[in-house]
Order: structure tokens, then C-alpha cells, then sequence
């Protein structure tokens, strides 16, 4: 079985849509990116920090979906880092209200011995200096190497995100961040200099208008299933990552049709989470309940046109 | 050979853009059309009005198409519809500078003879009484009307225009006038209301990000081919309409299936438009152009995933 390797923040996150609003409940990049990939019976640990107010039932939850927790440091005397933000009414924008980072301060990730030899690493949203101490505790070169960043880490620590740029093949990146990144406007010229800058594949994440995937002169895309409403955008994005990351780690091939499958794979399961707030859908989510939807994603995209030439 | 009315603006437009200007130049809702539609070698005419300081040459060009001006009414003493326009960087919003209707404010539309029992009736934009006179005089029920409308008419005859929507097959229509004619954010929402006030086929044009079909409970989606750079939008959805309208007429098919196609034939076209100013690039396109581009709509968004049930 393909090991899959997950970094990112376990967090807690509280929550404010036009449609309500939550306390403290389970988000981080790495719990969304897990619970997408668990969907693929993968053998996945989590590599991530939370402190002693981090309830049991959320590492359980973690758990029982069969990833392996226990690369996730519990530090006993610290707070669990916490996120806060306000949608708008077009869902499309949002503020963030608070970023405490309490734990993630002095993270030290430490990658558990059976799996520093992992197939796929999925380097989710953290300080880029922690992203890299992961890559360099491999102790075989992963297939695949795939990294998501946001413009925080732009903002603060642009060396050292441009060093792990370097050493990962996939990078996946919304469209705000993708110019903010490139001084580009055009996403097709963004993702030129973002491939020079060391990523094989660009993936660009543009929320409810789809995703694009990119590699040399070859491009894909895939729409965001429309919906109804989206109740709560939060995680989508490592959703997709996850999604991604599981369905490569689970086909063990990575060429470019594989990877339009994985990006399939990744907005299909994004369309569920965003459908109620935080993990709820995620974690009650089941593999009819997805073939069901890819069925309705080929549906939207599919067409026959016959080409004279 | 299927017979294709068009209707709209025949106008001179001033266009402004991050890459430059134009003086007045050929523009026009029905000039867009016409020349998309055509592509498909129909036999197609325009019903419109200009004034005496529309050039020769200009008509002219729409001859030389191959398309029928009879029902292009030349006001000599009046002067010809003239818009202009200001893009900002993000090519996504506009300022219109000037609007002067001049021979436009009191057109009564007369349909050729020969084209009043025309089996597609593509209504560009224009006074939504306009479109509704041309229906009236059809002395044959055709087997598609398609209408294409803008927010302007919702501001300032939304009644006239819910009259002339009743009537037709299919609306074709931006995103924001969209969920400006319904007050839904939501275009799933938006679409469901649009087909209650009428039109059995909805499609809502999203620009830089693609388009909607809607028909019960059926949608799909074609995304706007990534460029390097929109040169000038202008245009764009009335290439889109021609395509999609070319497409049916040549077609004799008005499936879903076979509107799917008209809204990648739609999309192909559109994605040439704003390559050059104004019908700069319309003007020369060729069939081995639009055959190459087809294919890369395909690559684009063409999958093959196995699903298990």
C-alpha cells in the first residue's frame, strides 16, 4: 500500500457565513487534507502540533478514519493555534478575525520513522521553514512531492517559501496568490514563472471558477460543481489538495492524465466540503455518495465535437 | 441550408484598453454575431440601422461574409450608434464612457421577406420592443429563438424585456445580469427563476471563467480558453452568442447534447475575439483556426475516469 505523508496545521477554527455562525470546532490544513485522502484507504499519517486544549474525540476522529496520529505532538502546556474569519455575502471574500498560532510558534515537526520513507509527501499550508525540515527527514526520495502555501507566507517569509518552491514537483496555489507570487496577472504567464521556479506541475486553485493544472505546454481544467449555495468555504482548498494527493498516492502514477484525475478527484470532494460547516460533511462522507458526483462532473464537462482535423 | 435573423446593434465603438485605443471603430452586437455565425456557412441576414457616416466598406465586410444587409436600414441624415468604452487592468470591469444612441432611439425594425420565416432567431441586444417586433413579424413559428440582453434594459424597460423573455427558447445573459434580473446570488438559483419566466434553456456567461447551461435539470459547463493575455473583451459575448446560434442553425439540432456543442463552438470563438481590437481578428479566421482551437477546448477539459457505479 501507498504510504502518504501529511503536514500542515491542526487547528481550531471559528466560523462566520451569512448562513450562521460556530465556537471553536476542528479545521487545520492537515485535518481537511486527511479526512479528503482517508477517502482513498491510503496508508497516511499527519505531521502537525496542537496543544492540551485540543479535545480527544477530534485526534479520535483523525483516528478512526485510519491515519496514523502519531506524528501529531501534543504539547501539554500550550493552546492549540486558532483561526477566525468572517465571509462576506458572496462568499468569495473573507476577514480574517484572529490568528493566534500559539503551538505552531516553536513547531519542530518531527516525521515518524515508518513514515520517512513515504511515496507521496503533501506539504499542507505552514511556515515554509517547516515544510522543509519535513523533506529533509525523508530518507528516501518521495515519487511525488506536492507543496500548498498561501499568501501569509508570501507576506512573511518569502526566502525561505521560495527555498521549498525549489525541492517539491506539484505546487498548489489559489489565483490571488498565484500573482501576488509572480507580479502576474495572467495565470498562464503566472504559472510559467512559477514552473521556473522549480514546480513541474502548477496547480491553480480559483475557488468557485474551477482549477487549472498546468505542465509544460499542456493545460486542464476543472470546474467547481455549481451549487445551490455554499454554506462554508473553509478548507476547500486543502480539500482539494488532499484530494489530489490521495488519488496520485493511490494510483502510484503520475503522469499528466492521472493527474487531470486527481484534479477531478480534488474539486469533487471540495464541492462536499463546503456544503456545511467545517469537517461536518467530510467526516460522514461516502463512496457512493462521490461516484455519484463524479458522475454529475462528467456530466458537466463531457461533450463530443467531431474535429475535421 | 437553415436560415439565421439576427438582430442588434450595428454601431461604431472607441475602446480603451491596458494595451491601448482605437478611434471609432466597426462594433455592435449584430456585427459580433453575424460574423461568428458566419463561420457555419448559413444563410444568414441582419436586421439593424446605421447612419449616413457608417462607412461603405464596413457593410461591405459583412456582404463579403456572405451575410444579408437588406435589413440593414441606412438613415442618411442620421448618425450611427456609437459606444466607448474604458477596460481597467483586471480586463474583468469597464467604464462606459459614451452611449449615444442616435438612430437607434426610434428604430423600427422591417424583416426581409425572405427571412421572416428564418428557422433561428438570434435577438442581440437591443430595445427589448426591437426584438419583440422582429418576433412579431415571423410569418413562421422559428424552431429556436435565442435571446441575448443587458443589464442596461433591466434598468430601463424591465417590463418590455419580461415580455420579449416569455417568448423565447433561450436567454443568454452575464452573471451579474443574471443575479441582477432574479436578485439570487446563486446562478443554480438564478436559473431556475430565469427558466420560470420563460426560456427552457439558460446560458450564463461568466467571462474569463466560462459558461452555464441550464435545461432542467441538466447543466453544463464550458470554461473561457486560458490566454496569455485578453488583448479586448469587447464583443466577446456576442461572439459567443453567434457561435452558439451558428452552431445550432447548422446543426438542426436542438438537443441538449447538441447545445452543448454550441456552447463550446460559442467558447472557441469567443476565446479569438479578444485577441484584437474590436472584429480585428473575426474578420480573417479560418477553419483550420477554429478546428486547432476545438482541440485544445478538448485537452482542456476532456477526462476519462472509471466510475464504479
Amino acid at each position: 500500500m501507498s504510504k502518504l505523508l501529511i503536514v500542515g496545521t491542526v487547528a481550531f477554527d471559528a466560523i462566520e457565513t451569512p448562513f450562521g455562525k460556530t465556537d471553536k470546532i476542528l479545521g487545520g490544513a492537515a485535518t481537511f487534507i486527511g479526512l479528503a485522502a482517508s477517502q482513498f484507504n491510503l496508508d497516511a499519517a499527519i505531521v502537525s502540533v496542537v496543544g492540551g486544549d485540543f479535545p480527544d474525540e477530534y485526534l479520535e476522529l483523525l483516528a478512526n478514519k485510519d491515519i496514523d496520529i502519531s506524528g501529531i505532538e501534543v504539547v501539554k502546556e500550550g493552546k492549540t493555534f486558532f483561526w477566525s474569519g468572517l465571509y462576506h455575502n458572496d462568499m468569495n471574500s473573507r476577514d480574517t478575525l484572529a490568528t493566534e498560532l500559539n503551538v505552531l510558534a516553536d513547531f519542530n515537526p518531527v516525521v515518524p520513522k515508518g513514515y520517512q520513507d513515504s511515496d507521496v509527501v503533501m506539504l499542507g499550508n505552514l511556515h515554509p521553514l517547516v515544510q522543509s525540515s519535513v523533506l529533509s527527514q525523508m530518507t528516501k526520495k518521495p515519487k511525488l512531492v506536492i507543496l500548498d502555501t498561501m499568501n501569509f507566507w508570501m507576506d512573511n517569509a518569502l526566502d525561505e517559501l521560495h527555498e521549498v518552491i525549489k525541492k517539491v514537483d506539484v505546487i498548489t496555489i489559489n489565483d490571488e496568490e498565484a500573482r501576488q507570487l509572480t507580479n502576474e496577472y495572467s495565470l498562464v504567464v503566472a504559472a510559467r514563472k512559477i514552473h521556473q521556479m522549480g514546480p513541474k506541475y502548477v496547480v491553480i486553485k480559483k475557488g468557485e471558477h474551477g482549477a487549472l493544472l498546468f505542465h509544460e505546454d499542456n493545460v486542464f481544467f476543472a470546474p467547481a460543481l455549481p451549487l445551490e449555495e455554499v454554506f462554508d468555504p473553509t478548507g476547500a482548498g486543502d480539500t482539494f489538495a488532499g484530494g489530489f494527493a490521495g488519488f496520485l498516492s493511490k494510483a502510484q502514477d503520475i503522469s499528466f492524465e492521472s493527474m487531470k484525475n486527481a484534479v477531478i478527484y480534488g474539486s469533487t470532494l471540495a464541492s462536499f466540503c463546503v456544503e456545511k460547516f467545517g469537517t461536518e460533511r467530510m467526516k460522514n462522507l461516502h463512496e457512493n455518495d462521490i461516484q455519484k458526483r463524479l458522475q454529475e462532473f462528467r456530466n458537466l464537462t463531457q461533450f463530443d465535437i467531431e474535429l475535421s482535423s
